[in-house]
């Protein structure tokens, strides 16, 4: 078995660690080609160091993996790479697009006879160790081609990967699945901040997440990480209080808009981590002026 | 170690199972004698027909396990357990109390010199076989006393329980672990919800929530059991659309407001569940009128 994997950052270039380590031939590209070299020297990876001389040296049917930044970048190489390819070969984008462009890009890639499989992935810089979670869209046909790839990137051949339907399948579940995501996350963040408040029973957050790591109804893998990460620097000093989002939990939201399917959980973690990124307070200080002009409430001044 | 439990329904019940069978003495009361008379047959318990009955069987100091729906039943079984204890003795609540509850009926226990213990368990059905997750509020003295229980109910002696502070800490941080519980439950079912309406997919959803149990970001115990649900059961067609609620997620909401602390997702899970609750659907009828009032808008009618 024989793939391409073009982006080698923090996702590609561990996947690609563990393919080969798995015995799948690897071809790499990255933009800078530093950790192509690395890979090349550590793991034997097959340096490319342009878009065609990776397709080069694959042999036909290929299979050429994206995963880089959904939007831009993804489209252009994309579109490099159509005349590149020829009738017969697959194209997976690994990245997180949104369901609609990966659509949308299937409809394109057919008009050329070229495969489309969106391969929404998790598991972060844990997977070359855990494997990571897959969720597939594509042809049944072109999903077999890829299996072998998709059983060595897993976290056991038969599980943590699944053939979610057509394509758009697996970047929808990934999507949904990043929406629940940012609700779960909320949700601890909410409570853990509830236990800090109460300053009078001076609770070690980092033993409560400990101790619910085990037998509890909210034990997972986010609380895994999260007792973790208390135990090691529970007054997060070094941390602004401002989360950026990705485009997944907006797309979530604006799909739930779409289908008209109530979210409010989802919808309100989104919205908080808007509100942390807002650093003008706008609403915050006209909520203020409001109050003083109707009550002649004080104002916090800065 | 000797110990009286109050209350054998399905967490008593299991929970005297364990200690029994860990080698843990175990007196048992419940008010209906059935279930005593079974854990006496099946497992060793020593029946009490009476408080009075279970309190004798004991040596002092005594130790008094109270696993009983808080509230009415609660308080009345700990002010009849009063007259029947002695200084020195210990009341524990392994029950879901209200912690300002807690609070104050251990500050009355202790004008007579009984200890009390609140002792927040979570584990559901699942603790008779994976053991149970224990949060312990009380002075250092009376839960070192209670330390051989806790070791034996917990899943193993050093994990899953702990010491979280004083009388009241381990209901506190109950409440709120329930509190983050409703949350992750509802960021689950409006995901699951969004996927189930994407009809041209026609998503597999037990097949989904399969996939991220392993490795995922995702993974947790709640996507263990949804899994196994919708596995057998996917339309879930007996179940009405209805979800109840036990006061701690009230509980929670109400001493965020209490201390000023934002929060949105635990806040608005919680009214998702008010909602669901709602038979008369008020509010959406009076929308309903609104519209039909400014802007002529139709009207569904039964």
């Amino acid at each position: 078995m024989q793939i391409a994997i073009i982006g080698l950052g923090r996702m590609g270039g561990n996947m690609a660690r563990r393919l080969l380590r798995k015995g799948i031939e690897v071809v790499g590209y990255n933009r800078s080609p530093e950790v192509t070299a690395t890979l090349q020297r550590e793991e034997g990876l097959l340096p490319a160091d342009s878009l065609h001389e990776a397709v080069e040296q694959l042999s036909a049917p290929r299979i050429v993996w994206l995963m880089l930044p959904a939007g831009n970048a993804t489209e252009q190489t994309l579109h490099e790479l159509i005349p590149m390819l020829a009738e017969g070969d697959i194209i997976v984008d690994g990245g997180n697009a949104n369901y609609h462009d990966s659509m949308r890009r299937a409809a394109e890639l057919q008009t050329h006879g070229i495969g489309f499989i969106d391969a929404g992935t998790s598991g972060g810089v844990w997977g070359l160790e855990n494997g990571y979670c897959m969720m597939v869209g594509g042809s049944e046909q072109d999903v077999a081609r890829l299996e072998p790839v998709l059983k060595a990137l897993a976290p056991a051949e038969d599980r943590g990967w699944a053939r979610m339907g057509p394509v758009g399948a697996g970047h929808y579940t990934k999507m949904v699945h990043n929406g629940i995501e940012y609700g779960m996350m909320q949700a601890f963040a909410e409570g853990f901040d509830l236990m800090r408040s109460k300053r009078e029973f001076d609770l070690d957050l980092a033993r409560v997440a400990e101790t619910w790591r085990h037998s509890s109804v909210v034990r997972s893998w986010l609380l895994d990480l999260t007792a973790d990460a208390l135990s090691k620097e529970p007054d997060m000093a070094a941390i602004a209080p401002v989360v950026p989002d990705s485009g997944e939990g907006r797309w979530t939201v604006v799909e739930a808009v779409d289908q008209g399917v109530s979210l409010p959980v989802i919808t309100l973690a989104l919205q908080a981590r808007f509100a942390s990124q807002d650093e003008e307070g706008y609403q915050a200080r006209l909520l203020s002026v409001m109050r003083n002009a109707f009550g002649g409430h004080d104002v916090v001044k800065r």
